[in-house]
């Protein structure tokens, strides 16, 4: 279990307090209560006063409510072949939406202003679906970085087209860690925004918003629909309140950030090995010499879109962490 | 905030401990972690040796995730025109799993052996949906318990026209208390069972227990489309194994129905006020007088079901509280 | 095969032969043919200017593409109970669209702009489903009319309300001619018609007739989805420019109308016997008395909606069929 | 209007004068009469004795049908990036399945065991959907034709890992004519056909022909729902009856074929120019020289795959007709 995910840390204690906190006594159900309402105000002090939120348990919720605001059947989103939205929902845009998503291969998971120009040009309804909106995540899931330039340049070129642009922030923190920015401008352009608590620290909270009102208006539909509208909603707000209110989301995500540097710069200092694209946030790929050390097995895990191995630091990555995986490196390579 | 729903209740400190114990470092993630296999153990324990079960965080998704792996579009599920499917879950059954509902009208909001055999018999395929399952709740949405000789007379008159049983038990706890029985008793003849933990002191704890094999081999794919497949799945896990290890789940349950008997016992000590059905779980439905008393009317709600109000007790709901309640309908309406 | 359907006649020899005269060499396929252009312009003659046409070649298929235009998931549309897309669709719409029906029951198969009124106001969103059309049948499945005046005050019951109306029209000339109106005042504050041509004497047509422009702009992509958009679209436009060019519609509704007049008065002069409602249209509901007569139970069909049976004519049926009923009926009854 | 599409073309007269015969008085609606009988049992003398058979009246609704009897939400099939459900169907099978499609790249149309064993072997469920099926077309939309053993390696390797095979035969009667088979043998392993008769001269006419009982038994219930279950179901039947009870389903496909080659025999004459891909059926995809020729650009159509033109023969076109374009070829590059 080492470096495996951010998923698999526990969560944060300040969170945790938060959640303890929040458990005095009855509160009004499906997000009526004071917590989520202080929540919503959190996002739009960083998002923007126009910002609406709402919450979700998963990721993969998150983007389908997401996607699910944009997109009707007949209508279509392009996104990297590499995106969480094609590679880890199980088609669950596709079912919940009847949609389908364009995927189109990158070399570093970022879409480029080009693509999308091609991609609303592209197809030729009725016979293919209309191109409606761009999806793409900041951090990509292979650990790339958009530019505040580049997220620029993507939205506007899907704004020229009359798209709208969804921003799949799981990591989103992480982003705007390595940046130096705030949320908002790490995800410069969008019109909704899937933004992830649980991969930094959070039990599980991820919201979804929405930055531009024509979408908003139907997001409690749609979240219910989507079975997201928990009954208890304090309980996810205040996992929010604990991240936004202070510096937490980006402390976090700064330690989970330097842990893969470090990683990542002790697979460089193995003769033979490479790190693969750059390692901008909290996950390093690597291509290790072939070798069969047990130990250095329990490290990381198998990418399944290359040859290369996924390592990933979490908010509560510690150097003794690191350093044990240094550690096994030279053991097994640096004699 | 009084006597509103069972929902706005907070977690009960032995579930919160559970959690909190459940927050020591990392795990694997997506339910492959022990906590999930205790929890599972605990489902085998308590419904039998087959028993497999997926976790939810509404109660909600643990019916959708039941009902879709049961109906493919073109079939269709009985059940009651007062069910929590049709009154409260915005179509999120149709939506997910593209068929309809077969609501029919009862009184009290129980189905009944012949309504079962009316439905698999009617009908003319392909113009109509093919009848393919039951879904009942226990207890009802109208708070009503079926006895097990009356849910053994409709699971046999489901089974011989060989549709499958499907039992919403968001509250399956407090029918079990109520009629002196195990969890397992309590659904009698159900092929999948959706169980709430939420509505009995945890934070976000739904489960789909399936006890017909043939149902469950797609259950965690129909899990994660349905957007209730968490990472950190410990933390939903910890809240059933605290429920279930012992008798939690029974002393929350009978503390609730017991708030609720004596909720039932003000109100008929009221001359012109009427309890609406058998107050039998947690809920009383009741007809007061005309009044126009403010303290009254800060307890319970409107019932979209008709013209009674709707009492619930929670399992924190105390002597105090009702003692409380029973005052304010003697300042209203006996002097 | 007497008297049991409209759509057990063949297609008109007019129609035929405009079908005939279509297949003159190549054409442009997908609706962009001269012959598809001509029944839209019909279309517009009949319905306004403004009217924008995709054919079907399902009645159930112009419903679904009608209500595919107007309901997001989360959205609900008002019906009778007795309505086809109820009846006899197999749950189609839900599936396309995932949205829920909400059908409430009525005398005559007619809602009431009292029914219109409740439906907007209740439910409870998110927890149930967005109120956002109404779809009324003209005539209804029970053969009933409504009068234009009767449309009026739905409709603006409807659209006070922000509401649209979809008015299935399976048999819209059959309405129109039993109230000696045009097709458009038959459909009076429609926004979205569906026009059934194939149960008036065509081979199979359909079309989606939308009204309100902001409705029709995704017509030809839900038509195409909905797998409707047929290469060789000038067969079915053909169908229409025969029954819309001249009064071919109306005479074949006529003679219906008048055939299912002449069944009814046959059927009053059984003592004992009854026809049910109204026999506005093309069909006869009837209770007769006991019998066992084999000649007789070659005649109409039992009726899945109540103990009566359904006499239906068609615009082929002769004096000579309605004549050897009432002979049939005679022989049976009156010795 | 030149070598554009085989949908541009009008009605074969055998067909027609099969439907107009078909147009004698009434008969059982929606598939019980006599003509879908007898369409029936040629399917099973060209199939196998236990085809059973639905029709449709678009190829987009047949491959629907025949996706929607494989596939659950959470499942997916493989198929070639180029194939008509991918770039021709606008997504109806996502909308009506749920499912998602996975498409690979070929150089040819055509899928190979390799990629059916990889695409069995892959993927991680529940994360991504379970691999469930096999869709390839014969011929593929690039005009290409799998040889029998081709086809037998394609199932033995779907049939080995548990999937089953969908053969897109929406132009399967120009296969068996370009490989001098029978129907049956052109789709050698098929679990499901989609067979089309549209581009081989009929009016509306698609079918979808189940080979493996156990896929069989909810067909209509499918169909119906995917509004293809005609009232008037005798007139598509007619069509099969005059394709399918002579030689004309290959006579016609065979003059198809030859004017394609006689297509690509004048392009091939043209210095610089080139035929891509073989033209094995009725579609020949070819590169002309740079030219401003306006009498040539009335010939084909741009193709959206890539660079280069398509001319599609029909069963209508004649040898003046191909004559025709290779006079304008000369005329524009041979002086």
């Amino acid at each position: 279990m080492f470096l495996i995910s951010d998923n698999t840390a526990g969560v944060h204690p300040e969170i945790f307090a938060a959640i303890a906190a929040a458990n005095t006594g009855h509160a009004p159900s499906y997000g009526e209560d004071p917590v989520t309402a202080r929540a919503g105000e959190l996002f739009r002090a960083h998002f923007g006063a126009h910002a609406e939120t709402v919450f979700a348990v998963t990721g993969t919720a998150a983007n389908v409510i997401a996607l699910a605001s944009l997109l009707r059947p007949y209508e279509t989103a392009l996104c990297a072949a590499s995106a969480h939205i094609v590679t880890d929902e199980c088609a669950a845009p596709e079912r919940f939406t009847g949609a389908r998503l364009t995927a189109v291969a990158t070399p570093d998971g970022k879409l480029t202003p080009e693509q999308v120009t091609a991609f609303a040009r592209a197809g030729d309804p009725p016979h293919t679906p209309l191109p409606r909106a761009v999806s793409l995540a900041q951090p990509t899931e292979l650990g790339t970085v958009y530019s505040v330039a580049e997220l620029s340049a993507v939205a506007a070129a899907t704004h020229a087209h009359g798209l709208r642009l969804h921003v799949d922030g799981a990591r989103l923190a992480n982003a705007a860690a390595a940046l130096g920015t705030g949320l908002a401008e790490a995800a410069t352009g969008a019109d909704v925004v899937s933004f992830g608590g649980t991969k930094n620290g959070a039990l599980a909270a991820d919201a979804v918003v929405f930055l531009d009102p024509g979408l908003a208006g139907s997001r409690r539909l749609v979240q219910k629909q989507a079975m997201q509208l928990l009954s208890k909603a304090r309980f996810t707000a205040a996992q929010f309140v604990a991240l936004l209110s202070g510096d937490l989301w980006r402390t976090n995500a700064q330690r989970a950030n330097a842990a893969a540097a470090r990683i990542a710069e002790a697979v460089a200092a193995v003769p033979g090995a490479a790190v693969g694209l750059a390692a901008q946030t909290n996950a390093v790929f690597a291509t290790l010499p072939p070798h069969d050390d047990a130990e250095l097995g329990r490290y990381g895990s198998r990418w399944a879109g290359g040859p290369m191995r996924r390592y990933m630091a979490a908010y509560d990555t510690t150097e003794a962490d690191t350093e044990r995986f240094a550690r096994a490196l030279k053991a097994a390579f640096i004699r």
